[in-house]
């Protein structure tokens, strides 16, 4: 039975953290944990008592693919940036595009300790394979426009070919945005979603623009919206952004299968504003935490949007005390896989999953650290610079600096080789 | 003659980057820069065309040895903060914590690319040496509380034992505060400095109970009491802060010498609130960037800094175009640089100092960065974890995780054993 030895376990769902084994079942579960030291079985890593190990960090909204436009169009306004840069681009797309974003994607998440994202883009049953090579888990979903019966069956088919395989795959419909979308298509997309037993994800009020005009554009407030066109009825809901949710609507959303995904780095980026989190974890929403793509961040590190997370909105209230480190590491682990639908995922106990990221302790930011202040050592200290080991379901994906599902040098020079296509 | 062979060379006096070797002579200076691989001599890095040079990061703003401090009293008021976690552990340090504490601080700058840092604190001296051992530049000053006559001349005699100190060492004078000295203190201490012809580091209106408060406290506005005491006439003044600076009086500040010290992060941990960026740019003051001590950030690693400058203020005034990755690599280096009173440093360019960050490419975050993008891919998509090397006055202080002026596992160890001392 394999084991991660002698680390410091910490997960949201603990006060203090505790030093103990950790030994990993033929499923891929945690069968057990033990006091440092005292489990027998093959051992898959060493913490030595100077490793910490958490909850792999979940990415519940990105577009991965767009690692092959990072960097395109910066400093632009939000639609100018869209309109000249990104959507010509996209235009010119073809599947194998998809593959090598992806698969750049793997590595940048997998070496930042994130174990789980959540994707909506298209020529999706590359990034399923991608996902499924690399063996990160993942929520997938074929971005969906227009009132295009074809993309609703694109979708409907890579649910069909890929929702639960390996245990490691779920698949949701994507409607894209309510500008993008007429209300027809919406609730034929939420129709299918009972029908099939999906979830739904969903960009969300990401814009002051979209908020101010929401009631004349769609003849009704946005949350009676989401109800009306039947949204808020599915299996899950996942509304990337919200950053323009109105606060006095908020409980409305407090509600089993319905997550908000704030992606602050993206949001500072674009200029889009500050979503109004700490109205939302006084309202007890799910809260989960998004990279968004990294043509719009740029970087998939969802330590950095735990720390941005952090910090803003102390900044923007002016109180220290908001917000805090437990607070956002629970929106980056367990809020973020119960959001995107998996189940025993983002937590270290019997039963769960050993999705884990092994940090190293032994760098100079974690002098002082010890079972008491994890969270904030890691939230405020630590980085991605630190992870020493990413394990998804029970298996090694990556252990100082060696990708052991993919092959880094590979990736890298076709993720250059289709930049240049796409943009000469 | 030592060559840093085939990298991609990037400043903020450049548009492009460009592809050269880099050139250093025996006094530490960059000496010429030529094609890349033209130049023949001891080859002290080679970049192999897939690594940036950059010009070393500087912390403007920062009291390293806190980062004994790390971790204690998070999430607080700042007032509680200060006043029941850090003061009294303040007052049992002695030399040696100080001196652990910096060369901690040191192990931590280094591995992230920074070469040059400015610090108020107490026992100087301690922090003198462990910046003459690491290889670092620092400008130092004792911080000045009260009308204490023996700060004053401790700080002095830091001044006469280490001003100068092998090119590397500037002293300043520190008088810690408007509200922690008497005017009349610091009427002398802007004399003084006069006559010994030193510069002064000066805590500014970092909270906003301080802006309220002071014409009613000190008599005359911000600006007028700068004036009326002295202060703005000395060789340089580094105003740490200035989150509350009037921006119509910003103007006044913008003269040779005079510099204020953004710190980002710390200013959105302790709630203190956004400092006027976009207007001290528009009014063409000096900005450059400090972390602050890492008890309020809490890390040392100006890449951080970077990002949070270039991403905090976009989302604040709603405008992704305010606020460009040249402008805060240029506040990250130079505008440091100069700001603290060193000549010749923060450019990569012949007759400035070589001190130099250099940064793998051939990482997923980079595939797309070309001479075209070198400051937004360093900005929004890499980070210290990319950092191979980093080079002070031509000497090779850090190279791929091995410290070579340091002894990393030594200074951890005693760091740990001091931070036990300290806390229990």
């Amino acid at each position: 039975m394999p084991v991660i030895k002698n680390v410091l376990i910490w997960d949201s769902a603990r006060g203090d953290a505790e030093y103990g084994d950790i030994e990993i079942g033929a499923d891929g579960r945690i069968s057990g944990i033990s006091g440092a030291g005292a489990s027998v079985g093959e051992v898959l890593f060493d913490g030595q008592g100077r490793t910490i190990a958490l909850p792999g960090f979940v990415n519940a909204h990105t577009h991965v693919s767009m690692t092959l436009l990072r960097g395109l169009g910066e400093e632009q306004p939000l639609m100018e940036w869209l309109q000249k840069k990104i959507f010509p681009i996209e235009n010119r797309l073809r599947a194998e595009h998809i593959r090598s974003g992806a698969d750049l994607a793997m590595l940048e998440m997998i070496s930042c300790g994130v174990t789980c994202f959540a994707d909506m883009y298209y020529f999706m049953g590359e990034v399923a394979r991608s996902a499924l090579a690399s063996g990160m888990r993942a929520a997938l979903c074929r971005g969906i426009t227009g009132d295009d019966g074809g993309k609703i069956q694109e979708n409907i088919e890579l649910a069909e070919e890929y929702n639960g395989r390996d245990g490691r795959i779920i698949v949701q419909l994507g409607p894209h945005a309510p500008y993008t979308l007429p209300r027809a298509a919406l609730e034929t997309v939420a129709r299918l979603a009972k029908e099939k037993n999906l979830g739904i994800h969903f960009h969300w009020l990401e814009t002051k623009g979209e908020f101010d005009t929401f009631k004349e554009t769609y003849g009704e407030e946005p949350v009676d919206y989401l109800e009306s066109t039947g949204l808020l009825d599915v299996r899950e809901l996942i509304l990337a952004h919200g950053v323009w949710f109105p606060e006095g609507e908020l409980h409305r959303v407090r509600r089993d299968g319905v997550t908000i995904v704030h992606n602050p780095k993206s949001n500072l980026k674009l200029g889009s504003g500050y979503a109004p989190v700490k109205a939302m974890l006084e309202a007890g929403v799910n809260v989960a935490l998004g990279t968004d793509g990294a043509a719009s961040n740029n970087r998939l590190d969802v330590w950095d949007e735990v720390r941005a997370a952090a910090l803003m909105h102390k900044g923007y209230h002016m109180d220290p005390t908001l917000v805090s480190a437990k607070q956002v590491l629970k929106m980056a682990t367990v809020n973020g896989a119960s959001g995107l639908g998996f189940k025993d995922v983002g937590l270290i106990k019997p039963g769960y999953f050993a999705d884990i990221a092994l940090i190293n302790m032994d760098s100079p930011q974690y002098v002082g650290c010890d079972r008491t202040n994890v969270p904030e050592f890691v939230t405020y200290a630590g980085s991605s610079r630190d992870v020493r080991a990413t394990i998804a379901a029970g298996k090694l994906l990556y252990r100082d600096g060696e990708f052991l599902t993919l092959d880094k040098d590979e990736i890298i020079s076709r993720a250059r080789k289709h930049r240049n296509e796409i943009t000469n």
